[in-house]
């Protein structure tokens, strides 16, 4: 990935973290994105995103998915979903930071253990409610959402509460979300 | 993304089906997926590898994650979490269906309102047990998983039950998943 594919980012590697020797977006030789729509949310300012989505929930403020002309076919029949998986490509992160220390955090600890937008593959992955569809105009509008406004979006699947919802899993602290 | 790019697929348009004109991996501008390691699960064949993750768990065998050395620094931390969110990228499909009729399915429906492995951009999503993790090796050992062997791998997230499990969400018959 050149530099004009990946706008420069104010996530800088803080003491204890670590990065890869190289960037995992300008590797050849795997697979290529394509971007369906965009994110219109709330959220311009980093330091203004909420972090996770119980966060974007509390600040009562919806969004939508705008998605391009010919990928809007692709939404009949989402209605009878009440909640989406909404993916984004988190195109404004380092993908080499391979340990990280979250401003919270006590410790460092490893980005596959970290909900951070900084990875090597900058996937956001999004549990929204849906408010509405209108296909036509290819916009599914969401309660809230926790990503900057104009992200990439790249895939939507139904949530289903009978394979995707394991509630027994470990909780964390919503004031530490990673 | 050329021909050799894209193994040949058994999936091809049933009728009530409808296509892109165009094949989303081929087109430009957009951003590349590195591949971090890869999955190793019983399933060798379409036909006998589970529909979704309850099925798999019913099958009763275990999987793995193998990642590639730089990323296993990545590792570090995720055995606080129960669970992982899979992401795979599903090589092995077409990825211009955007209305698709499952086999089990009365109806066509859009691709974003189906977990099909078909999709513009083919990313697997798999909510998986962890039982056990050996950052050096690069192996994180799972309880199931619903994809085929050797598929690969392209991010590991803890699953968080405060944030991601919705139980409230619509539920599906379990013997017609999608």
């Amino acid at each position: 990935m050149t530099p004009t594919d990946e706008p420069t980012s104010d996530l800088q590697p803080r003491e204890g973290e670590m990065t890869l020797p190289f960037d995992p977006g300008s590797e050849d030789g795997d697979a290529r994105v394509a971007f369906i729509g965009r994110v219109n949310s709330p959220w311009t300012e980093r330091s203004d995103c909420p972090k996770n989505m119980n966060a974007a929930r509390e600040r009562g403020l919806p969004a939508s998915l705008a998605v391009d002309a010919p990928y809007r076919p692709g939404l009949s029949g989402l209605a009878r979903a009440s909640h989406a998986i909404v993916l984004t490509w988190l195109d404004r992160t380092p993908r080499n930071l391979i340990i990280q220390k979250p401003r919270h955090a006590e410790a460092a600890s490893g980005v596959f253990a970290l909900r951070s937008p900084a990875r090597p593959n900058p996937i956001g992955l999004h549990v929204c409610r849906i408010l509405g569809i209108d296909e036509k105009q290819g916009i599914v509008r969401l309660e809230a959402i926790d990503v900057l406004d104009g992200t990439p979006l790249i895939d939507i699947k139904p949530y289903f509460a009978s394979t995707d919802a394991v509630p027994e899993a470990t909780r964390v602290d919503p004031e530490k979300p990673d």
